[in-house]
C-alpha cells in the first residue's frame, strides 16, 4: 500500500495552465507558480460576475471521532466523480496550516486517490498566503508596541492590548510571554503570547473579504485593546490599515490547482474552526461558482460547527448559499459514537451502530432545518459488513437523506459516481435555504437558537464574565454581527466526552470575544487551545529531502 | 522629478522567460511566479557548471555616510550599460527585508532609473524566501523548546539555549522576551528574544550553500546552545536537519527578475552585512557565472566590511574570484569624510574633500592588497562642481585606480557607459586575487589581519570574555573558518564617529560569536543591533492599496 505522498507524488500533474482552461480561465487571468500552482487574477471578477452562480455543494460531517471521517477526501472525490460524468465540476478547500505538518499529522490534502497535488507545495508555504497573513498581523503588533513607545498618543493601556502576535507553527513556550524586557530603548514589558497563524483574525478577514476594498475596511476596523479610559483601540486610528492591506496583494488572489484526476481545485485561506468559521476563502468559493457548473466546498469540524457557520457566516457575508449538503460518516466512527472502544472498531456491533446513528440523524435534521437537501456519503472502510452498510442506509431513508457509499479513497472519482448521482439529483431540487437567526437579534438569541436548535441544548448558561460584556455589546453595532461559536468538535455538546446524541444537557458560555475586523462575536464555551505544541516525537523528525529537492517523510 | 516607485511602475518590462532566454534558459528551468518573477530551476546547473566563468565585477564603496552611496543603483546601472555595449551581462544583487520597508526606508531595490523590478514584489514577500527562513528557524526554536518540555534527553540547558527566535519585522518590544510562562503546560520560562529574519544563521547558511546537501550538512552543524555539562548541542542532534532543509526546496533556488531595461538580474538571499558576510547568494552567483560574460554583484556596507567579506568568506566557500573592483563614492559623501555637516554639502569644499578622499584612497589600496583592479565610480550629484569631480578623478589616477563619472540614477544604463568602459578593461587584466589570510591561521592572526591590513589599526584589544572564547576555540576545528568582523560600517574604525581615514586606533574584540554552521567566527567589536525598531512616523503609515490592486507609498 503507498503512501498518501507517494500516490502524490506518482501523480501525472497537467499543467495548471491547462487546468485552468477547463474553467475559461486566460492564460492572462493566471499568474502561476511554478508549472502546477497558480493564482487567479481579480480581473477575472470583472469578467465572470455578472454570471450566474454555480450549483455549491457543501461537505460536512458527523461530530468527528478518533476513527477519521475523510470529509476532505470525499470532497476531492465527489468532485472527482462529477467531473467524471461530465458535469464542469471544481472544488473549493482551505489550506493547510504549516506547523501541524511538522507536529502529529504531517502533511493534509486529502488521502488515498483522493487528493489534491501537488501536495508538497500545498503544505509547505504553497504560495505564501499564511506568510503574509503572519507578516501583516505581526507588524500590526509591532506598530501597536511601537505606538505605546513613541509617546502613546492614544493612551493604549499596555495591560489591556488583545492583540497577541502569530507564528506559523506548533510552539507551545510561546503561548505565554513577557515582551518589551530589557530596559528603555526596549519597549514596555508585557504580558502577551503567541497564536498560530490560522488562528489570526487576518485569517478570518482574508477569508470573509468580497475584495480588497473590503478586506482594507475590516482591517480597520480590528479593535487591537483598550486605552486607559476604556475606549476601543481600531486599526484605523494607527494609520497602518493601507500597510497591512498592502501586504494582501498576492494572498488574496485565490490559489489554483488539481486534484489527483485533474479536477480544478481552489485551496484558498484556512482560519480556525472553533474561534473562527473554519472554511476556504469568500473569495475562492464566488470565483469558482462563476466558472463551475458545480462547486464541491467543505467546513472544519462536524456540521454543528463547520455547516452552522459556513452557513450562518460565510453564506451570509458572502451572499451565497448551498444547492445540497453532505454528511460524511463511517461505520467505524457511528460506532464509536454509539460507545465502542477505538480497538474493537472491526467487530460488528449493531446495537451500538444504532445507537451512534442518533448522531448522524441531528446532523441530517439540523440540514433540514436549514432547508437543505441533504445526502449521507458512507466513505467505506474494508472491515465494514454488508449488514453493517444496509443498516445505516435504511435508517438514513428513514430520515428523509438520501444516501451512497463513498470508496474514493481507494478508487478516486470511479468510487464517487453513486454518491455525486445522488448529489446531483438532490442539487436540482429547488432550494429552501433560510438562515438559523436573523443578525439583528439579540446576541443571547443568537447564542440559544444555536444552542437549542443546532446541538440540541435544553439551555444555556453565562458566566458573569460572558454576561458583563454581552451587557456592554448590547444595543451597538457588535451585537448585530453573527455569533461564531467556539465548542468542541468532539461532542453536539459542550463536553468532549458526550458522544452520540446527549440530550438534557446545558451548553455553558464563559466568554465572549469581539472579532470586530471580521465581523462576528466569539461565543467561548470550553478552553480554546490557539496555540498547538508538538508532540515528543513530532513528524519532523522523519522528513528528509536528497540533493534533487525530492522529499520524503511528509506524511 | 516622479518618485523611484512611480518610475518602476512605469517600467516597460519584458516576461521573465523572455529574460531568461536571453542567457539561454529554457521554459522547462525556469518556474515562474507570476509574469515577471521566476526561480531558476537546480536542474540547470547540471546542465551548465562545467563551462567556464564570466568575468566578475564586484562593487563596493566608501564608509557610508548619511549623505548617501548609491551602490545598488551603481550596480544596476553598470549592469545595463554593460549590456548596452552589447555584453552578456547580469546582476546579481541581495533581496530586500521586509522590516525595514514598513520602517524608515520604504522599499529598497536600486534608484532613479537603475533599479529592478518588479519593485513592489521584490520588496513585499517577493517568492517567499524570507518567510521559508523564518518558518526554518522558527520551527528550530520551537524543537529545541519541545525538547526540553518532553523530558530533555540531551540536557541542553536553558539558561544556554542561544538559538532565539526571528521576524521579518522591526519589532523592538521583541529584542529581550520571557517564553516558556504559563505554568507546566506551556514550557520552561527562560529568557530569550527575536531577531530581524535577516540576521538569521540559517540566511547566512542558504548565501554559503552551494546545493541542498551543502546546506543540510551547514545546518545540521548549527550550535543550538550547550547542555548542563557544557557541551555544545548541535541541530543534528535533534533529529530535525531533514525537516529544516525541507523548508528551503525552493527557498534554495536563486531569482531571476530584471532591471528598468530588462537586463537580467539574480536577486537571492540578503544576510546581514554586521554579524554576517553581506552578499546575496553563493548560488545566484555561480548560476549567473555560468550564464553571463559579465555579472555585476554588490556587498554590503563599505568595502572594508562588505568587500572583505566577499573576498575571504564567500569567495573562499564558493571557489570564485572578482575580476574587478568597483569603489563607489559621491563628491557629498567624501565632504562628509572630509568633516563637513550634511546641511552643507551642496557647497564647493575643497579642502573638506581633499581630507575625505583619504577614506577613498584607504579602500583603493585594500582592494589592490587582494591583487585587485579597481576602478572608482564617482555617483554624480546635481550639486557636484566641475572643479570638484576634477580633483577626485586625479586623486584617483595617482592611486592607480581607474575612475568614471556615473550617471545611472538619472540616465539609466546611458549614464554607465564610461563607467563599464573602464570596468571592461580593468576586468581584461589577468587576475592577481589572492585571500587576505589563510583559514588555517590562529584566530587572533586572522583578526588582526584584518583590523591591521583593511582598517588601519594600530593594534587590536580583546575583552576577557573574548579572550576567554579564543582559547576554548583554539586547536579546534572551529578556529580553522574565516572570521566576519561585525564592526559599524561608518568608520574603518570602530568608532562610527572617525571618518576619513582615522590613525593610530586600536580595535577592541568584545565578543566572539560561533556560527558553526554557516562556518564562520563573528568577531564583535562593538553593539550588534540585530532587531531594528520603528520609527515615531513609520513608512507604514504612508502605504495603501486601492481595489485593483495598484499600491503607493511604498517610497
Amino acid at each position: 500500500m503507498k503512501s498518501d505522498v507517494e500516490i502524490a507524488q506518482d501523480a501525472v500533474m497537467r499543467p495548471v495552465a491547462d487546468v485552468a482552461r477547463e474553467l475559461q480561465i486566460t492564460d492572462d487571468e493566471l499568474e502561476l507558480y511554478g508549472k502546477y500552482k497558480a493564482k487567479v487574477s481579480l480581473n477575472l471578477w470583472d469578467r465572470v460576475k455578472s454570471r450566474p452562480n454555480g450549483k455549491l455543494i457543501l461537505v460536512s460531517a458527523i461530530n468527528p471521532t478518533p476513527a477519521g471521517e475523510g470529509k476532505t477526501t470525499t470532497t476531492v472525490g465527489l468532485g472527482d466523480a462529477l467531473r467524471r460524468l461530465d458535469k464542469k465540476a471544481a472544488i473549493a478547500l482551505r489550506e493547510p496550516s504549516l506547523g501541524p505538518c511538522f507536529g502529529i499529522k504531517g502533511g493534509a490534502a486529502g488521502g488515498g486517490y483522493a487528493q489534491v497535488v501537488p501536495m508538497e507545495d500545498i503544505n509547505l508555504h504553497f504560495t505564501g498566503d499564511f506568510h503574509a497573513i503572519t507578516s501583516a498581523h505581526n507588524l500590526l503588533a509591532a506598530v501597536i508596541d511601537n505606538h505605546i513607545q513613541q509617546g502613546n498618543e492614544l493612551g493604549i493601556d499596555p495591560r489591556r492590548v488583545t492583540w497577541r502576535r502569530v507564528v506559523d507553527l506548533n510552539d507551545r513556550a510561546l503561548r505565554s510571554v513577557i515582551c518589551g524586557l530589557g530596559g528603555k530603548a526596549n519597549g514596555t514589558p508585557r504580558e502577551t503570547g503567541f497564536d498560530i497563524t490560522v488562528a489570526s483574525e487576518m485569517m478570518a478577514i482574508l477569508c470573509l473579504a468580497n475584495d480588497l476594498d473590503d478586506m482594507k475596511h475590516r482591517i480597520g476596523r480590528i479593535i487591537i485593546g483598550h486605552t486607559y479610559d476604556n475606549r476601543p483601540v481600531t486599526v484605523r486610528e494607527l494609520n497602518v490599515t493601507g500597510a497591512l492591506t498592502l501586504l494582501f496583494k498576492d494572498a488574496i488572489k485565490p490559489n489554483l490547482v488539481q486534484t489527483l484526476e485533474n479536477t480544478p481545485a481552489f485551496v484558498h485561506g484556512g482560519p480556525f474552526a472553533n474561534i473562527a468559521h473554519g472554511c476556504n476563502s469568500v473569495m475562492a468559493t464566488k470565483f469558482a461558482l462563476k466558472l463551475a457548473d458545480y462547486v464541491v466546498t467543505e467546513a472544519g469540524f462536524g456540521a454543528d460547527l463547520g455547516a452552522e457557520k459556513f452557513l450562518n457566516i460565510k453564506c451570509r457575508f458572502a451572499g451565497i448559499k448551498p444547492d445540497a449538503v453532505v454528511i460524511v460518516a463511517t461505520v467505524r466512527a457511528l460506532k464509536m459514537h454509539g460507545g465502542v472502544a477505538k480497538a474493537e472498531l472491526s467487530e460488528e456491533n449493531s446495537a451500538a451502530l444504532e445507537r451512534g446513528l442518533a448522531n448522524l440523524a441531528k446532523h441530517i435534521e439540523n440540514m433540514h432545518k436549514f432547508g437543505l437537501p441533504t445526502v449521507v456519503a458512507i466513505n467505506a472502510f474494508p472491515t465494514d459488513t454488508e449488514q453493517e452498510l444496509a443498516f445505516v442506509v435504511k435508517a438514513c431513508q428513514a430520515l428523509g437523506a438520501e444516501v451512497a457509499l463513498s470508496e474514493v479513497w481507494a478508487k478516486g472519482g470511479e468510487g464517487g459516481i453513486a454518491l455525486a448521482q445522488k448529489v446531483l439529483q438532490a442539487a436540482g431540487k429547488p432550494g429552501q435555504f433560510r438562515f438559523l437567526y436573523p443578525e439583528t437579534a439579540p446576541i443571547k438569541a443568537k447564542i440559544e437558537s444555536i444552542a437549542r436548535d443546532i446541538y440540541g441544548a435544553a439551555a444555556v448558561n453565562y458566566t458573569p464574565a460572558a454576561e458583563k460584556i454581552i451587557a456592554e455589546l448590547s444595543g451597538g453595532q457588535l451585537a448585530q454581527t453573527p455569533v461564531c461559536m467556539a465548542k468542541t468538535q468532539y461532542s453536539l455538546s459542550d463536553d468532549a466526552a458526550k458522544l452520540g446524541r446527549p440530550a438534557d444537557f446545558t451548553i455553558t458560555v464563559r466568554e465572549i470575544r469581539v472579532a470586530a475586523g471580521a465581523g462576528f462575536l466569539v461565543a467561548i464555551t470550553g478552553d480554546v487551545m490557539t496555540m498547538p505544541g508538538l508532540p515528543k516525537r513530532p513528524a519532523a523528525e522523519r522528513m528528509d529531502i536528497d540533493n534533487r529537492g525530492k522529499i520524503s517523510g511528509l506524511f
